[in-house]
């Protein structure tokens, strides 16, 4: 048998059927190679699932709900069978389940425990194609899991490790990895080439385009994990891969934003003790992800004061505003202060970025072109900073520029090299 | 524990999230009595998920159908058990599979094998509901089946008798089993019992109420099923139960329409031999059922000459006829006369019909009101009459009178009894 390909396309790819024709061109494409194909739900069935579930309970429980969303992708497995069979390839589809996909039972975040690679190899010799439902398992008691947004990526790369594959072909809709968001700054530029942690550290500070599961998940297994468009199949697209497979190492992948970052103060004028604990405690079921927190205490007018700032990101507003009210309610005496409306800006390289030069060079060119750095926050592999959401995109585009990274040699789209300091 | 009450909601009850919340009352009026409930797709899904296939592929694989049907049950099981959780009830849903329902692997049309009943009896010491998904189930080797059209029924029933339950509740958008088609004939009555064998019958030749495979299960295992109303769930409905539990036993239950009804007549004037395995090999693939087939010799110009009379009911008007020209272009000499627009008439009661005057009745009243009466057939419990489409409903009304079915002392609608002769 050639050498297994696992390729993967995501729920735009997939939206209706004239693009499921369209993949299921890609897909013959590869023949005679065997393939293994994950898909997602179509287009925005999840939300559409997700709104049905929120007519019926506010608060959802997430064992049904993964009952409910996995109905998603079962549809548009057999979709794509369908059309690959009507094309002449032999095809089947097989639900995460049927794909031998064994998870953890965190309902709604799953992780995949194992897969039983021989039920594919099995169905592999009879069928060119086998199609497998993305973004579900299954527990050890047959309760069906989700393994989160994103989480086709990692059932993709899961199953390229898993079949022994050297390669996991993620089709999204733009053309690779890019220095920064296409849609927002124009002067973006697809890599070449990215090694995984650059990669996953673009992901986690915002980028869209792969889930930094999967990418960690191929950093594992030694998968290179190629990210390319499904609208323009001919383009070889990112290879995400080890450093040291990387041909020419960059200084500066990226940049990335991150929406939905908040910042509060909370000052009491009287003794803090157990204050931090309870409002980590009371924004614990908010939704909220904390990036940082800091405590000092100073005298006024003097009485000790306690201040606590906390940097984190959420994903309703309206729920911190409940909490921010709540703790209020509790504490008569609390000054808060909060904004809401911040994003975080992330420059992504391979230096060591806490002692480089490299941070004041960021804050330099935001700060005199008129933007406020709230905060900011280095890192190994990211220089982030905190600014008003309406600036994000201004400074995303003063960033990619001061480090020019649309003129970066490894950019698939340049065909002279252009060397830069 | 309380007996356990099987309650089973079809695609009407369960057709948007308001008609769900009326159906998870209904569930709760159950209450202390632990409930196992059966539920349908929501609404046309199943007609919309079928759309989708079709427009992948004119013959989508019956395995792949499957798959994709299956997720209908599975969405509105949790739904309903989000909206019953929400109410306070503790509630859980569970696919065919996870109900340890095991199925041959005839897909599209697969029967259930075995009910594993201790999976949903364990689940039901947790909770106060179990939410299958109607339907469906899965084979040894863990392919998802379905049972095909009116399957929910078939898996209401026979859960009820896997877990002993005494009776099954069958939820539908009507008062019970009527004696006509309410819709149709405004004289028909609701039946408040009728046995098995005959209700099996009414099912069988069009009557939509409930499918005979799930009445004829209900007889193999003594389970009571009740047709009854969501939406007027205070009336008791109908009683399907064996004829010795009938406490008054009646001549004649109800007729029924089947449309789709045709009739075909092929002469050859040559040699005959093999022209009645062709015919029936050449009608096998469209989706044909023959009821009747009778094959004569005569002598025509002093030539051999044969004719094949068949009856049959069909599914796709387009394919019969796709059949019959096929059939036209092999032998030039064939002379062919069919008719495809009629329809099944068929009164239904618990005499053996054959000797009785009941079809001259029938024959009688139809003629004597100007409608051609194409064919009978009668068998133990039922005299079927073929005639054109366009006179159905007045031939149905016009049995229906001439046996006063709608003054029947088993009616729930008339609270005074008026015996008839």
């Amino acid at each position: 048998m050639n050498d297994i390909k696992v390729l993967k396309f995501g729920g735009s790819s997939v939206k209706n059927i004239g693009r499921i024709e369209h993949v299921a061109d890609i897909i013959a494409s590869y023949k005679p190679d065997p393939v293994v194909v994950v898909v997602s739900a179509m287009g925005d069935t999840t939300d559409h699932l997700l709104g049905l579930a929120k007519q019926c309970t506010k608060n959802p429980d997430q064992r049904e709900l993964d009952l409910l969303l996995s109905t998603g992708e079962q549809v548009s497995i057999v979709l794509l069978s369908l059309i690959l069979k009507r094309k002449g390839l032999t095809a089947k589809s097989l639900t995460g389940q049927q794909a031998g996909i064994s998870t953890t039972d965190d309902h709604g975040s799953a992780r995949i425990l194992d897969i039983d690679s021989e039920l594919i190899k099995k169905e592999l010799l009879e069928n060119d194609v086998i199609v497998v439902a993305g973004f579900q398992g299954v527990t050890d008691e047959g309760q069906i899991t989700t393994l989160g947004r994103g989480g086709s990526d990692t059932t993709a790369v899961a199953l390229a490790a898993a079949l022994n594959a050297k390669e996991c072909d993620i089709y999204t809709d733009v053309d690779g990895v890019f220095t920064a968001d296409p849609n927002a700054i124009k002067e973006a530029v697809p890599l070449k080439e990215i090694p995984y942690a650059q990669c996953v550290t673009l992901a986690k500070n915002g980028a869209q385009v792969i889930h930094p599961r999967a990418v960690e998940l191929g950093e594992q297994y030694d998968v290179v994990v190629r990210v390319r468009n499904t609208f323009n199949p001919s383009n070889r697209g990112t290879e995400i891969k080890g450093e040291n497979e990387v041909e020419r190492r960059k200084q500066f992948c990226g940049v990335a934003v991150d929406s939905k970052q908040g910042f509060i103060s909370i000052s009491k004028s009287e003794d803090s003790f157990n204050l931090l604990r309870e409002i980590t405690e009371c924004i614990n079921e908010c939704g909220i992800s904390v990036e940082h927190i800091r405590k000092s205490n100073s005298i006024e007018n003097g009485a000790k004061c306690a201040t606590i700032q906390i940097c984190f990101q959420y994903k309703d507003e309206d729920k911190v505003s409940d909490a921010i009210a709540a703790l209020c309610g509790k504490h008569a005496d609390l000054r808060v202060c909060s904004e809401l409306d911040l994003c975080k800006v992330t420059l992504v390289g391979c230096d060591e970025f806490g002692n480089a030069p490299a941070s004041v060079r960021v804050i330099g060119c935001l700060e005199s072109n008129g933007i406020e750095v709230k905060s900011v926050r280095t890192g190994d592999l990211a220089i982030s900073c905190l600014v008003e959401k309406s600036n994000a995109q201004k400074a995303a585009k003063l960033i990619h520029e001061e480090f020019d990274l649309s003129n970066d040699f490894d950019s698939t789209t340049t065909d002279e090299l252009c060397l830069i300091a």
